[in-house]
């Protein structure tokens, strides 16, 4: 297959958030411009962080998810095509090779511009029985659709979960929700590695007083499965934890192995190397989302963040340049937010310990504050961490935990890091008062205003 | 009375947010100073804006607005006195005079340093009858009290309100929700004065939909009293109401008579002049909070607005310059929140008829957006309008409206209007995503997207 005359063709490999961002971009930006795009499962443009909202019930079907749908591309006139794996890339002949997973064939396409948003992938560690019945991973649609199948013809009673980062705690609730009695392991001894250890207590402890037990500083390193081959029991450093059901929420891993065979070169943590721009080290060859490192505005340099948001800001400037236009990615501040029953956690920076691990010398407080007006039906409590550099006063990284609405308050201090603001900057600013919506000094400012005594 | 030895005095005049929070910040900065607080009402240090909260029974007891008792303040060293009038200053003499308003006896008291923190006054528009009984302001613990004591033994069946601002808004749905019925006049076209015409109708609709008749470009031009002397039926341009009560909720001027007679220059709208440090024209003489003008970054200039979160900022400043520290209060950017029954609104910076008042030419963009994951469950959509300066691409102001926990998104704005940010700044923001909490582009960067392709 050829552009046919002089079309120019836009080949997208992947098709659920960077890629559809890119491709719906660059239809945007030209009419002409023939855009076609493979996705290896058999879904499209899905939201991956619902898959665990999916499980608990919150969503009820999986194709909830979906955010547009094939046609609904094709009538943007953007030809799309599921259970389409790429297998090569050649970018000297700017072709790649496809296989169809359903007719079982091989074809091999042109292309003008590439955009490679392949993903990530959910690691599986390698511990013996790993591959068992009964154990799943949560990153596709098919991914949750198996939980959710396994859930209704196996009426399982038990769950462990194998990690104890963001899927981890939220499909935690999500087990509880369905009725499990629910084991959470964590190698490290906290949770939330991406959270300073007293915030990420306060989550374990909201899990544990929500019915869940939670073993941390507790390596899984054997999952032993019954006479049919199904997961029974999880075998950890510190003891053995009978199941119906092993999810394993290990982290996500660039999945780059294609781009780095054809050629393109390989940044941090092994995720695709890219500018500004999205382009790779490959002329006409851009990569945008899990695949794809992400520039740290606070690290000033590579990182590797897989998120919704990031792919989509991501593939929107791959999209853009891919079809001519200018557009540059100035990167992540790395703000993540995430709940778990009533407690929302949310971090924005550094933390203590990562600007440590970094070289900084920085000062932290945490301070603990009502929501409300004193006198006004609150919520709850929220507990508000700054860490700044005592040099020049410069905010380096802020957390909170509380309330699930409360957490959002994240994205004030998300906006101060992209702008270099001081605690000085943050306890002058003008934020919205009145008694239902926050104290009379709201929580922010007295956070930065102990920060300034301290 | 003056002072004994060599302490020295602080005296400050009004005990409410920004009074006692200059004495607080003074009492922390010199152990050693003397310090005297006279309030002319009956209560110190209490929340004014929860009085449409006690009217609603939101909260149960008036004195449940009081942050701080008089034994509290004096367990700090800080002497209080309520029911005591500040007659009058004199600068020259640095001496006030002062009437003990139980005892009926005057005195006289030395200062050293004076903080003028009388406060607003609650407008009430000279209109006949407007002193019936059965006509209520609130503002005080006091008003509320009256308020409160009336609908105890009158039990009102009707209520009509004077005035669509926010104590107007605030008092309709406490009115309602004490199960009254309820007329809303405003004399402009439209509610909520600081809001563009827009969002301001989307309250108007609110209040209706929740049972609040509201009549606008309709001034009250008389209140009619039984033979009983108490107000039956309020008059308008456009109509009469029959009523059982009268709320009057016309705004709030600076209380700054006693300061312009003791020579205190007075600056914008009558209120007491003041520079970054809350000096007025008179060395030694600090004023804040609501009788005191605002600087207003915007504006780049001297504004009015009575907020006790900008009551309690300059009020620490004043305080800690009067007891000889140094701390200015750089302004605000004009931010506002309130709500009524399920919907928030709130406002940052120039409102897009400000803007062109103030002789820009700006641009203006409202969305329309979902506040949570398309498949989450969410509280609601939520109205975004964005003015902004086409030139520059400079952000101006921001009005929110929508359901009542999402109004503080506006905090990102008011954050962004103190670091001059521009619409592309905002399109970059990394802010807080997971799918309990926004959708993968927050409706923030979503507004941002639509005004850089505007």
């Amino acid at each position: 297959m050829s552009p046919s005359g002089n079309t120019r063709r836009l080949v997208v490999i992947g098709g659920v958030a960077a890629g559809m961002s890119a491709a719906a971009r660059a239809r945007r930006l030209d009419p002409e411009l023939e855009i076609v795009v493979y996705e290896r499962t058999g879904y499209l443009s899905y939201g991956s962080c619902g898959l665990p909202y999916f499980i608990a019930g919150v969503v009820r079907k999986a194709t909830d998810l979906i955010a547009r749908t094939p046609e609904q591309f094709g009538k943007q006139g953007i030809e799309t095509h599921t259970h389409h794996e790429v297998t090569e890339v050649d970018t000297a002949a700017k072709m790649i090779k496809v296989r169809d997973l359903v007719e079982g064939r091989g074809f091999s396409v042109q292309y003008d511009k590439l955009v490679i948003a392949t993903g990530g992938r959910a690691i599986r560690p390698p511990i013996p029985g790993v591959d068992l019945e009964g154990v799943f991973v949560l990153r596709t649609v098919e991914d949750g659709l198996a939980v959710s199948r396994f859930m209704r013809e196996e009426k399982p009673r038990r769950g462990v979960i194998v990690g104890g980062g963001y899927i981890g705690v939220e499909v935690a609730e999500a087990f509880r929700q369905r009725g499990l009695e629910t084991v959470l392991l964590n190698r490290p001894a906290q949770l939330l590695n991406n959270f300073d250890p007293e915030i990420a207590q306060m989550m374990q402890t909201e899990l544990e007083r929500s019915g869940v037990t939670v073993s941390v500083d507790d390596a899984a390193v054997a999952i032993e499965g019954d006479a049919t081959g199904r997961a029974r029991v999880v075998v950890t450093q510190r003891g053995r934890y009978e199941t119906d059901l092993v999810l394993v929420g290990a982290g996500v891993r660039a999945e780059a192995l294609l781009a780095g065979e054809a050629g393109v070169a390989l940044g941090f943590k092994g995720a695709i190397a890219v500018d500004e721009g999205m382009h790779t080290s490959v002329p006409d060859v851009y990569a945008a989302g899990d695949c794809a490192e992400t520039y740290h505005v606070l690290l000033q340099g590579p990182s590797y963040v897989p998120l919704g948001t990031t792919a989509n800001k991501q593939g929107r400037a791959a999209g853009t340049n891919a079809a001519g236009g200018e557009e540059v990615f100035r990167g992540v501040v790395g703000t993540t937010v995430t709940k778990a029953f009533e407690l929302g956690a949310a971090v924005t920076g550094l933390t203590e310990k990562a600007a440590i691990q970094s070289g900084l010398s920085p000062k932290a407080v945490t301070i603990e504050h009502g929501t409300r007006a004193h006198y006004y039906p609150s919520p709850g409590r929220i507990h508000v961490k700054l860490v700044w550099d005592p040099g020049n006063g410069r905010l380096l990284g802020a957390q909170i935990a509380g309330p699930v609405a409360e957490a959002k308050r994240i994205d004030v201090f998300a906006t101060a890091l992209h702008h270099d603001l001081t605690i000085e900057d943050l306890q002058r600013l003008d934020l919205g008062y009145a008694p239902p919506f926050a104290p009379v000094w709201d929580p922010i400012l007295v956070a930065a205003n102990v920060a300034a005594k301290s």
